[in-house]
């Protein structure tokens, strides 16, 4: 009997990985290409097909018979209903670009795109902390704030397929500039990049000189963290900070689609307690009553550096469930 | 042939209502109790299957021949899934009342339960302007602010029952005191008590003695939208001041489910131009840029009165299409 298998492609602004997925979740290969290297979509779909086609003929995989069942792939500003990404601000690729047609074409099996937050929230569901849970919002704390949300099973795409920005929920009125165009979006605080802002902007509050003797360039996410664990307060401060808006912002999330957790995943979920501990307290503070004490905020149980092949693979098990 | 009709109820604080509704959202015949007259709810659901079925024997209705094919009910902190009523604060019964399950044992037919504004979008999308759409919210401009959100033609009801909570969602930090025990809800503004405080907030800015002068219990939204009209400047103000946060807080929902409309409903909608003008603009400039232009805001299309009992028969008529 032949065993079925997905692709699972995750479109990145730097790079595209993919992998062969089982249905148990186990990546069986992956590779990745530079998606700065194809400024036509099409000709990143011509040498991933050429790849996957390759890694099958050389029969690379542990197993000898493989079925295809489809191609599943998570990309910024993606679109379930028309497969396309549209506008993403952080690829070369301008305007429509209708990227599963082009891998349904060329490889002759189904292909199924959406947002990578919400392939990721489907890669939670089928292989991570979020199995058997219906109702749940997942988190992606990176440059910015992704998020999908899954409700009675299903993946929240609403009526033009761009369900789930939390991100750009305004949560500061007036707030920081945000690449949206509006000011104070989550995404500007609670995020890799608004760790940093705010970071910054206590440093400048003790000293407003401090920034001009400082390597900005190098203050990340991570070193905040390497020295609010060395005891330093401002950047102590900042993920206080951080994890009291996220809080609060995911107390209101509660109050549309009752969920029965909430996973944060990314590389600032990696900081642990220090982030955990004031979200938790700022979340169950900010609660209605009806809701305080049950629901959970949880890191995501997906390995990091496969999340996204293996959300985008799981798209595939996920149209197959829904036949 | 016998036609099928639902019972719909909505029961209310002071008055529950019901009637006999057939599956074109037709009232044949309606009634109405006093909540506060009946302590134990079973002594009310008594009262009620006692009138009904005297109806049915008296052959009150327009046509002959009936089948009941259940009882919808809407009340305050329904729970959809138990058919109970949980804590509500503007009811007399105390704790978790199994309100469903003693209309169905008493009826021996089925009974479905849920949240009042939930039952109403439901309305809205089996009679109302949501017909055959998918994804929307509902928005009851009440004493409260109540909310049904509508997912991929389904009403969300999350983990516990209990989603759908945007009145309780904090839009102002440290703002007005709320029934709920936090500050700065969006019902403490956005709703007809909400625009009551803000004109008092304006006129007592203007004069600080002036409160000592009014009659403050004449004042309800109703004079305060036709002082508006009158000129009064105080009154356009708050309506201004209302819908311009009502704008803010809706497209931050929208950034949840990306519906296709936002339905207001209540008494307050009866302002028109003087709520929805500042809605609108409001809206459209907080909306993230990939919704601006996509969602319409609108007032619901059902009949106040009957509103709440085409809603509670609705759920029967949902349950019917779930099958």
């Amino acid at each position: 009997m032949s065993k079925q298998l997905a692709i699972g492609i995750d479109i990145g602004g730097t790079k595209t990985s993919f992998g062969f997925v089982d249905q148990e979740g186990k990546i069986l290969l992956k590779d990745s290409i530079l998606t700065t290297d194809f400024p036509d979509p099409k000709d990143l779909v011509n040498k991933i097909s050429e790849i996957i086609i390759q890694q099958l003929a050389d029969r690379q995989l542990p197993t000898a018979n493989h079925m295809l069942a489809g191609v599943g792939i998570g990309a910024p500003n993606g679109n379930y209903f028309h497969g396309t990404i549209e506008n993403a601000p952080n690829l070369k690729w301008k305007g429509i670009v209708h990227l599963a047609n082009y891998f349904s074409e060329k490889l002759k099996i189904p292909a199924v795109l959406t947002n990578d937050a919400n392939a990721a929230a489907l890669g939670e569901m089928y292989f991570g902390g979020a199995k058997g849970m219906k109702d749940f919002i997942f988190i992606t704390l990176g440059t910015g704030l992704g998020s999908g949300i899954v409700v009675n099973g299903r993946l929240v795409y609403g009526h033009d397929g761009f369900a789930g920005e939390l991100g750009h929920t305004i949560i500061i009125q007036h707030g920081r500039q945000c690449g949206c165009g509006r000011k104070g979006c989550l995404e500007q605080y609670c995020s890799a990049t608004g760790i940093v802002k705010t970071y910054l902007e206590i440093l400048k509050s003790e000293n407003p000189n401090i920034l001009n003797n400082l390597d900005i360039g190098k203050i990340t996410a991570k070193t905040i963290f390497e020295k609010a664990l060395n005891g330093d307060e401002a950047a102590f401060y900042a993920f206080n900070y951080t994890g009291e808006l996220l809080g609060f912002a995911l107390a209101n999330s509660v109050a549309y689609t009752s969920p029965e957790a909430i996973f944060l995943f990314g590389g600032l979920v990696q900081a642990g307690e220090i982030l955990f501990n004031p979200v938790i307290l700022s979340f169950e503070k900010n609660l209605l009553n009806n809701y305080r004490g049950k629901v959970k905020i949880l890191p995501s149980s997906l390995p990091e550096n496969d999340a996204a092949i293996l959300g985008a693979a799981s798209l595939i098990w996920n149209e197959f469930r829904k036949k």
